[in-house]
C-alpha cells in the first residue's frame, strides 16, 4: 500500500498544461502513451525524463503525415515523365519509360526496383538544384489529389500536425525521415509541417560540383535509398543520435528499423494504420510484418478510424465519401 | 554630388549594436567586410540582406576553427591504431599499419590516399556509434597538443568563437563543413563552438543496420569523403541550400569549392591565412590555389597575423614561444 502510494506521488502526472492537447485525437491507448511520453520528457527525474539535446522526433512523410494513396513523389514523377516525353519522343518507345507512361503495371511488377530507381533518377536528374526546387514548386501549384480534389499538401494530417506542434512546445527538435528524396519534400517541408529543409532526411539523387560555373548539378541516378534499414543511417548520417520519438506507417515494412532504434532506448514508437476507408483509406501489409514488429517491440498503433477525431484540415463531409 | 549623398544614405551602417562586436579582431578589410556582411544581411532592402530562412553559415573546422598542425583527428587515429596494434600485434607487421605505427612517412607519401582511407577505416569502424563515442571523448580527455601542451579543443580559435556568436546573434544558424568525419567532430563540437551534432556535416564511415539487437554498427571504411568538391555535395545533402558565409583555409585547397559555392550567391568566403609562426603556425600552399581563387572569386583573406589581436583563449606569453 505504502509503495503504491509511493509510486502515484513519483509517477508524473500530466501537467495541465498538456490537458487541451491534441484535441483531434480521441481517448484511448495512443493519445495517453503520447500525452505519457511527453509528460515525462520534461519532468526532472522520472524514469522517461529527456535531457533536452535528445529531444528528436523523426516522423516518416508519406502515409504517416499526409496521404500515399497516390504516393505524391509518384504522381510528380509521371509528370515528369509526361514532360520529358513530350521533349524527347523516343522515350515512349524505351522501357521502363514506355511501361510507365502507359501504366503497364505487369511489366513494371517484373521489372522491380531497378526500374522504379531508373525512372526516379531520370526524371529528378539533369539539372540544377535550383531548376529542381522549380519544377517541384510547380508541380505542387497545379496538382490536386485525385480523390479529394484538393492540393496534395492538404492532405496533411491534422492529429499529426497537432502532435508536432506539442513536441516543439515541449523542447523537441522535429524531423521528417522519408523514404521519398529529400530535395523534393524539403520545398515543401516548411510550409506544409513547419519543418525547414535542413531537418528532412530522405533518398538522395547523386549531386555533382561541377566547377565554379556550372555549380551543383544533379546527377540521374539515385546516392542512397532512405528506407527500411536506411532510415536508421540516415538518421545517423544526419542527427548522430537515436530519437527519442519516432513515427511512421503500415504500409510496405518502411518504418520498422527506424522504431526499432526508437525503441532500443525506450523511446516512443508510433505506427499508423491505415484502417479508415470512409475518410481516409484501408489498406493493409501483404505479411504484416510492422503490426508483427509493433507487438514485439512494443511500438503504439494509431488506428486512423478509432484515434482521429478528424484526418484533414479541409472541410468535406465524412471528408471523403466515394 | 547628390549621387554620392544618396548612396551614402542608402549605404547599410554599421548599426551601433555590432560596435563593440569582434573585440579580439584588429580594424582592417577582414573585419569591415565581416560588419557589413552582417549589416547588410539584417537590414531588409539592402542589397546585401539575407532573408531569415537563408542565414547560413558554414566553417571549415580544421585550420579555420581550431589548430591543425598536427591535425588532431591524425592523433586520434595514432591513438587509436597504437591501442588496436596492443591487441592485435600481427598489425605491426602489415601495411599501411607498420609504417604508421613506425612513422615511415616516405613509404604513406608513395602509397597515397588509399593507404590513408585505410588506416581511418580500421581506426574508426568495427564499433557502434555509442562506442565510437566512448572512444573519443576517452582521447581528447586524455590528449594534449604537442605544443602548446592544452587540450586540443582549447586551440579554438578565440576570433572565430566570437565571429560564429556575433553570426547567431543576428539570426544564423552556424554549421561546421568539415573534411574530417563527422562523429569524431560531432562529440566536441558542442562544448567547443556551441554548435549541435546535428550541424557537422563531414566525412562519413559506412554505417549499417546490422537488426534490432545489433543496432547500427560502424564498418571498417569510408562512405563518403566531406573535402574539396565534397564540401558543396555534403552542404546540399545536410542543409540543401547555399550558404551566406563559409570560411576556410589556405593548406590543401580543401575548401575552395565550399568557398565558391558562396560567392555564386555573393555570399562571404572568408579564407583564413596561417601566417604567424610565432603565436600559431606559418605555412602555405604547395600551388598557392586557395590564394589564387581567392584573388578570382573574391574570398576574403584573414591573415591571422594581422588581423587577429588574440588567437587562444589560455594565456600564454606569445601564446606559442619555441
Amino acid at each position: 500500500m505504502i509503495a503504491l502510494v509511493a509510486a502515484l506521488l513519483l509517477a508524473p502526472v500530466v501537467p495541465s498544461s498538456l490537458a487541451g492537447a491534441l484535441p483531434s485525437w480521441n481517448e484511448g491507448k495512443a493519445k495517453s502513451d503520447i500525452l505519457q511520453f511527453v509528460t515525462q520528457a520534461v519532468t526532472p527525474g522520472s524514469k522517461g525524463f529527456v535531457p533536452p539535446q535528445e529531444r528528436i522526433a523523426t516522423f516518416d512523410n508519406d502515409g504517416t503525415l499526409w496521404a500515399e494513396v497516390p504516393t505524391v513523389e509518384v504522381a510528380f514523377t509521371m509528370h515528369r515523365l509526361k514532360a520529358l516525353a513530350e521533349k524527347e519522343r523516343a522515350l515512349r518507345e524505351k522501357q521502363p519509360y514506355k511501361a510507365a507512361l502507359e501504366g503497364d503495371h505487369e511489366y513494371l511488377e517484373k521489372a522491380g526496383p531497378k526500374a522504379l530507381l531508373e525512372l526516379v533518377g531520370v526524371t529528378h536528374g539533369g539539372m540544377s538544384p535550383d531548376e529542381f526546387q522549380q519544377e517541384v514548386r510547380a508541380f505542387f501549384a497545379a496538382a490536386k489529389h485525385p480523390r479529394f480534389h484538393e492540393p496534395f499538401q492538404a492532405t496533411a494530417y491534422v492529429p499529426m500536425l497537432e502532435l508536432m506542434a506539442l513536441l516543439r512546445d515541449n523542447g523537441f527538435q522535429v524531423w521528417i525521415c522519408t523514404g521519398g528524396t529529400q530535395d523534393f519534400v524539403r520545398v515543401i517541408s516548411l510550409q506544409t509541417y513547419g519543418i525547414p529543409p535542413e531537418r528532412v532526411i530522405g533518398s538522395t539523387i547523386k549531386i555533382e560540383w561541377e566547377g565554379a560555373d556550372k555549380g551543383l548539378q544533379r546527377q540521374k541516378q539515385l546516392a542512397r535509398v532512405n528506407d527500411k534499414a536506411g532510415k536508421p543511417v540516415g538518421i545517423q548520417i544526419h542527427i548522430g543520435q537515436k530519437p527519442a520519438l519516432a513515427a511512421g506507417n503500415v504500409k510496405t515494412g518502411g518504418d520498422i528499423e527506424m522504431l526499432e532504434m526508437v525503441r532500443s532506448r525506450e523511446g516512443l514508437a508510433l505506427l499508423v494504420n491505415h484502417d479508415d476507408a470512409e475518410r481516409e483509406f484501408a489498406y493493409s501489409e501483404k505479411n504484416g510484418e510492422s503490426l508483427t514488429a509493433a507487438a514485439e517491440h512494443g511500438f503504439t498503433v494509431i488506428s486512423m478510424k478509432k484515434d482521429w477525431k478528424k484526418i484533414f484540415a479541409f472541410d468535406r463531409k465524412g471528408s471523403a465519401g466515394p
